[in-house]
């Protein structure tokens, strides 16, 4: 079949909208209609050539939501006419990762994902007879994509696509950090170091679970509205005070509970883990970090009681625990709807890119 | 009255053998006779200059077991006769810390402890009516020595004080570790570096909770035979493989479920956590750092799913988990006797500070 996609043919140019030649399923596999898709800044990462593994041509986007139109052999987990958001971490209750209880990220088809590739070994996508590149097993930015099986989380059907296709990846690393890696328990103190997206969904976790103070540290104090709308208590721009871990040992009465670095800065994250109570207090790494950059400490924070983690999709079992947070958003548990600033059609896709970039939104959406 | 005792009247200088002042129990304060005591790599640390925060003169020691002989007013919780070993990090059931159900180290005397002082701000040691040091809040190198009573742990009488002795530090460090801070659970792989005193409670403590794979490694082979004595499975010497990380995540099918770090060298450490299996392998650092070095890593190895965390006094709350590990070694679930290597009457206590500097002791007890 043809599907209308962004394709990013190569690093560094914007994406071009053309229609692209798609395989329908193989066994295991589902062809999905996508309706919504988010833009996130690890597409932009990827397109502006800073992943050393980045693979072109390739259709990015792996925050998305649609529809099931086609199932291949031997499916039985979903069925044509489900809404489904692809994972780009997989859960297959398998490989040795599922099976552990311990994490979410499923290894079955890490492999042949990172290498733009379905399980067998081959893409579906391909534009003038030249092969295109799956992106993080999703490839959102295609009208129709297909994905193995065991990546697509079935949700109900009166979630919005263009609100519960964010689910796909920012709200659930946010909100899942807090409630899946960190198990915040109500009357926590924690602390949030930046305010972009993830944060502002870490925040809105940590509301739903009952925390008691919820700081956010950012250095834009633009950002101080953003966090109070969802839930933040304090608000500290580290530029304001001398020693931002002293202030915020201080602020907390002893250092916070839990810490969550939202900003992929090696310095804060540090300063994310220092900022811990002494006994307990243990500190979540979310944001990711540039290449050959390393996090360090004096080894007597650790002696000292503080835990130091790191949270990837939010510590989330994609087909179990996604549909659960697509669930919290329709009961209101959890809000979507502020933090898409934009949405646009999918003509439009690099605009959302350059509104990225200029930090002028929260979450820009392409609809179909 | 007076008390035989092993004064550091400064650093780097030997043990002096005399008889010091000492007043009695104030209200909450003991008096107890020590029966033996361990000398510790902690105590050759301040000896030798090391630590910085080092008060002199002094009475080290800090691995004791003895009998009750007198009790201050308002002490409830142990009477004359009861067998106790001191406990540098007390349990005052009253403090955040010890209330916040997530931490053993008790904050509520740490001010006083750490200048070397009584809970009310005197001390009770004096010779030639100069104010005398006590350490870590034991100074078990005095035959007599005052502990407030939160600081005592109180033990059943049939074990010996030559053995028993060592459950106040390396132990319960050791065995703790696994048990409180990584809570191990059976079937897990471990790794331990380095094959001390304090790797070699490790490895027992791993083959107590049934451990599968107990790795342990270190750069003298000499090791091999003590860590197979008390539960290790393989042995690695890092200096015979090309990559240890490597070579141990291949050993362990994909990474340790839990590392411990008994070397104190922030190298190890890193590998230590570098060696944890993805997506739930948690690191444990055991060991003192010298002054000013600091441990690193990339952050991606926590994202996906490695933990790094400390330990200290095997996160043992003092009275309340101590004299189980206690019962543990009278049931044989533990063993202790063959680590003790020697055992010298206190006139000889600097010849066991000599063979813990020469790697001659596992370790080595004073006698009273």
């Amino acid at each position: 079949m043809k599907t209308r996609a962004a394709v990013a043919f190569e690093a560094k140019r914007p994406l071009e909208i053309v229609e692209v030649d798609l395989e329908g399923p193989r066994a295991g596999e589902v062809l999905i209609e996508i309706k919504a898709t988010g833009i996130c800044h690890t597409d932009a990462y990827t397109l502006d050539g800073l992943d050393s593994e980045g693979i072109f041509p390739s259709i990015l986007g792996h925050e998305g939501a649609g529809v099931v139109v086609e199932v291949g052999p031997g499916v039985t987990s979903v069925e044509v006419g489900d809404h489904v958001i692809p994972l780009y971490t997989p859960e297959c209750r398998q490989c040795k990762s599922c099976l552990s209880r311990k994490t979410n990220l499923c290894t079955s088809i890490r492999a042949t994902q990172g290498k733009g590739l379905m399980p067998d070994g081959t893409s579906r996508f391909s534009y003038k007879g030249q092969a295109i590149a799956h992106y993080m097993g999703c490839s959102t930015f295609s009208n129709y994509t297909v994905l193995p099986e065991i990546a697509v989380a079935k949700i109900r059907k009166d979630a919005p696509f263009d609100k519960a296709c964010y689910v796909g990846c920012g709200v659930t690393t946010g909100v899942g950090a807090v409630v899946n890696t960190a198990k915040v328990e109500p009357g926590a103190n924690c602390v949030v170091f930046g305010l972009g997206g993830i944060g502002l969904n870490v925040i809105q976790g940590l509301k739903m679970v009952g925390a008691d103070m919820i700081v956010g540290v950012d250095i834009n104090d633009d950002k101080e509205e953003w966090g109070l709308r969802f839930g933040m208590t304090h608000f500290v721009n580290p530029k304001t005070v001398s020693d931002v871990v002293a202030h915020l040992v201080e602020l907390t009465g002893g250092g916070a509970d839990y810490t969550f670095d939202c900003t992929g800065n090696t310095v804060v994250m540090r300063q994310a883990l220092e900022a811990c109570h002494r006994g307990w207090g243990e500190s979540i790494v979310i944001g990711v970090a540039e290449a050959g950059k390393e996090i360090a400490t004096r080894p007597f924070q650790l002696v000292t009681g503080r835990v130091w983690r790191g949270s990837a999709f939010g510590g989330a079992r994609g087909r179990t625990d996604t549909p659960k947070i697509v669930d919290w958003y329709m009961d209101g548990k959890i809000e979507i709807d502020p933090m898409i600033t934009h949405t646009l059609p999918l003509e439009r896709i690099n605009e959302a890119f350059d509104l990225m970039h200029e930090g002028k939104s929260i979450r820009s959406v392409v609809v179909f």
